[in-house]
């Protein structure tokens, strides 16, 4: 095995740097992986660039990504669902503790779950990465490394989707075209929607949302009425969304969202803006419109990877930047500056291929 | 059949007088019903005091009562499951199509539902009433027509706690110890929860809430910090609850029932205050603990009438007041200066008994 | 209007024969409806070589026909959301109570309910029929009468689908590929399943099956053993299926259902066989493996409706032949040899189109 | 610490031995506890008897018991939350992978979980045993050990009726009055059954569960028919129940409790017989009743506990006998011929208390 591990590294607020690391030893329920495609998140940039989230503070240097998928090189004493060579998505998030969340079927909420690269737990943006076998997933021959690595970001929409209820003939409103609105789109409809309107500002991510399958596209402007709004969706679907998703965490939009659905239905929150929001809450009360959020997903890797591999989810068109893992640096410019939609980092020297 | 019928009807804001009105003559499905005990809620006084809640203005003269039992005497001819002589609690709220709310079973959300006592439908504040059959349920001998009449608050409790998902075990937080409060706190209890924490600013209140089961309560003031009322919760409890029940509308208290409630659990609300309200969302959505809303209720009169006739439920102490119908405006005084819990109008010149 | 209304009426076992009988007046909340496609049921062509089903026994003429669309002629005086002109599906259960299944969403389990051409209840299979508007549901000018017919045993696939919690991923056995064993297919694959094993004994269907979306197609033989058939449904998925929806009411195939679903799953059983049936209990027990029945369906139409009108689902090909209704005899015997899948009556003379 | 450690060793079908095993040493998340009371079970005693249950055979000398709480005497060095002197009561099944039924929340079905004495793993019928810190929970003071060990059973009567989504006003009938059907019947009534109805072949079972709080005792005879059973529980509750717990395994009783629930309700098997059942599934069918199987259980043991602090659950008088561990061979004796209903072995030599 090779014993040079270049790992892209946060040491502080703004200083991103390629190191080398010493190649990890996989304890006994672990494998080690030959990284092959990680994924630049919205969330490493932010740490990139503010040195935090919320609560989650940089401390000490600490390896960016946990968008992954990589092929296995070695495996601990106690594995035995995997072996070298297999090709596995890593799923970033694992529970530490056999908690009441756990036990309960909702390991996200575990408080002390070690999850990649949220600090001080270091991600997988490097060569080679050790990680709890049990939450390595085989890849089928026909699923690529990125299709793999994507199901982190897709996993987001599919667990907001599971949330919302989403199932045959629903109708549903997206707001924000980004990634996770668009990843959303993709498992609002492999779950049955029959409709899905999206919205947002920018009209170029409009047209990839229609070319991934949104039925509807509505252009925003910063001006426009909560309630207006509202009636311009009921307008457009014939009646008022049983679901939204809200992925954008404006005020507005959240306002937005709880007007525009249909009594009985739901509101998830996806994206995440000021600690404090003003909302119709007595609006959504009385029409019993729930507002749920969603803490990342769980149980969701088996399912994408069914659905990519059965071809009736594509994931693919997402990709619109790569860049050799040497060039990461150049790749997080990319990403920030908010071009195209998902930028790869690609690990293996020898395999740039999706 | 006597021809007269005295009736608490409302004129307009602030105008309430003791008509007599015609005897009505029940529909094929419906039945009439000689009233006999008929609860003042909340929303009657608000009716009187403000001559409108929300959307909902009075335009014409309108009984009030919602909240009511009495003794069939006559049915309609297509009426089977019930005949004259019946003692039946009142379900006041009627669908009047089969839309989609009503075929998924939650007609409480269909828009067009007739309800006792909401403009423009009247009430049964009176001594003879006309009500659709299907929603008049049969009283067990031994439960009495008050307790029959106290079913309707009872059931917002019930479906709060329903929508809540209170089972075997959990923890219940309740924000406010007035007559809804307490139901919910009867209802919880009766539903399994284990420990129940509730809140108020009024001491005497919080004493009810101890005498009907409360295993803490919670004095609070106007200063209190939402996060530190959080915290004493929590030390409470030994833990944070599984289930906010949120009954004062207050936002203060909705921002401490969103930062008291457990990762993956409940904030329901019942109260209702300002219709903008700013509210912690992202530290509920990143937990997944669910805000969910009540729109009165559905389905519970059935399950409420065998928890009374099986005396897992005793309502009986809610009422703290009894008036003659004839003396109706007192009454509303009576309920208007907050006195007591439940003032309850003795409909049945005959039967004055709970 | 016109006055004839030619009715296929089943008189007796074996006794089936096109009368003329009045147009009937629609109720204040029905629609005259002008029939245009009627599907034939196998439940319509075993009252006709039986004169019963179970309990339900012929004992008066009674018009046939339950798959149905047509369009409104004449509305009563309370309906308001359908007009003379609309082009409607018909849903055939109509519950004639509110009794505590239909408040709770469940109306298909109401006892009294009326149904079409269920003893003694009247079908459809004429050219004017009066229906309750609010099992009327208004087409999309995209979705044909003859989709608008076949929703109906779509809808069995959709309600035994939805009973089994088939959703994003899940993995379906489906016992049979008669209708409802190819409607329970189309309703899986929209309700994002992500590959379905097919089983029967006839080839032929099989490949019907495939053409419709079937990821796997297993001929089986009378001889199989039922955990012989569970282990090959194993072996080709790569694991047990999560849901078996079994069409047949076989004993054996009940039995291989049970033994091939995974722990926790769920067996829905949709075909009905002898009433009493020899089944591994211990097995699916100790497993959590549910078992589940359906009754018909409820809350189908509107969701139905929109997956055709989005295009997401295809039920054209299930429509292998089609008569005038003049020639409904004709049909009937079609139908009985089990030709083709779905025989369809064409209704209105002026128009034979789909 | 005390280096005995006497433990009740089943060496083969019918060998039961008192022998002195070393005192295990615990792993780091593991803890050792002194034992304090275990309660013998049926299966104890069966395993005893036949050297087997279904697949799960002796193969080599095996400590019995899985009723039980102790004290911790010393914790593995990654167990935070226990520390010695600690009382804990003990759920015996400890899954050993993260494998899709744990993440989902369902670790009972995990195919290879750990569970105390059954084959091949050992039981806690001992002096000293070491165990999951993670499946020990601490007993609050007002809990006593005994207590603590009959959380095992009454787990199984939470997830039975956890599994029937018994809730506020639900009519029950359990079949079986035996330990577990009395265990069912609490569980039932603490989540808010209103009416229980319970049968029995023994008067004697009938009477202590009159005693736990049955609302009506079924005394049976071999003789009845299930359908003539069915119409016995419908006449005294006045309807038919929303839900049957089976605790029986006799086919008799199956059938008894299929005819017997009502329409949409839920029938939960917990006794388990032949391998083969004969039961009237069409009826099950077409009328929705579901028929659910329990494993065991998974996610009780902090409700229960919370209960049992409460006081809303009392189990004491389920213990009818109690033994000092070096007379275990009497004490499975005399539960083996039936006497009473839990036979407890006390195995602290210090403290014999509750």
């Amino acid at each position: 095995m090779a014993q040079e591990n270049l790992s892209v590294v946060l040491h502080a607020k703004g200083d991103l740097r390629l190191d080398n690391r010493p190649v990890p030893e996989p304890g006994p329920d672990e494998v080690l992986l030959q990284m092959h495609s990680v994924g630049i998140c919205g969330s490493d940039v932010h740490y990139w660039q503010n040195g935090r989230i919320g609560d989650f503070v940089l401390r000490k240097p600490m390896v960016l990504g946990h968008e992954a998928a990589g092929r296995v090189v070695k495996v601990g004493s106690e594995v035995t669902h995997l072996k070298a060579g297999d090709r596995v998505a890593i799923e970033p998030g694992v529970p530490r503790k056999m908690d009441e969340f756990f036990k309960m079927g909702r390991y996200n909420l575990s408080p002390d779950i070690f999850f990649c690269a949220t600090p001080p737990d270091d991600g997988n943006l490097c060569r080679y990465y050790a990680h709890s076998a049990n939450f390595c997933y085989k890849l089928p021959d026909n699923v690529t490394f990125e299709e793999g690595a994507l199901i982190e970001p897709l996993s987001v929409g599919i667990h907001a989707c599971s949330r919302a209820g989403v199932t045959l003939g629903s109708t549903v409103l997206i707001c924000g075209a980004g990634t996770i609105g668009l990843v959303s789109l993709l498992a609002a409809k492999a779950m049955g929607a029959s409709q899905v309107i999206i919205s947002d500002l920018c009209a170029e991510r409009l047209e990839m949302a229609k070319e991934l399958g949104a039925d509807f596209q509505l252009t925003v402007t910063r001006e426009d009425g909560a309630q207006q709004l509202a009636k311009k969706v009921e307008d457009t679907l014939g009646a008022q969304p049983h679901v939204t998703i809200e992925c954008t965490g404006v005020e507005s939009c959240i306002q937005t969202a709880i007007y525009a659905t249909r009594s009985g239905g739901v509101v998830v929150l996806v994206g995440l803006g000021a600690a404090m929001t003003t909302v119709p809450l007595v609006n959504a009360a009385v029409r019993e419109v729930d507002i749920r959020g969603v803490f990342r997903y769980c149980n969701t890797w088996p399912m994408a990877i069914s659905m990519l591999a059965s071809g009736k989810v594509n994931v693919k068109p997402l990709v619109t930047h790569r860049f050799p893992l040497e060039q990461a640096v150049q790749a997080f410019e990319t990403s920030r500056q908010g071009l195209g939609i998902k930028v790869m980092l690609k690990c293996d020297k020898n395999d740039q291929n999706p």
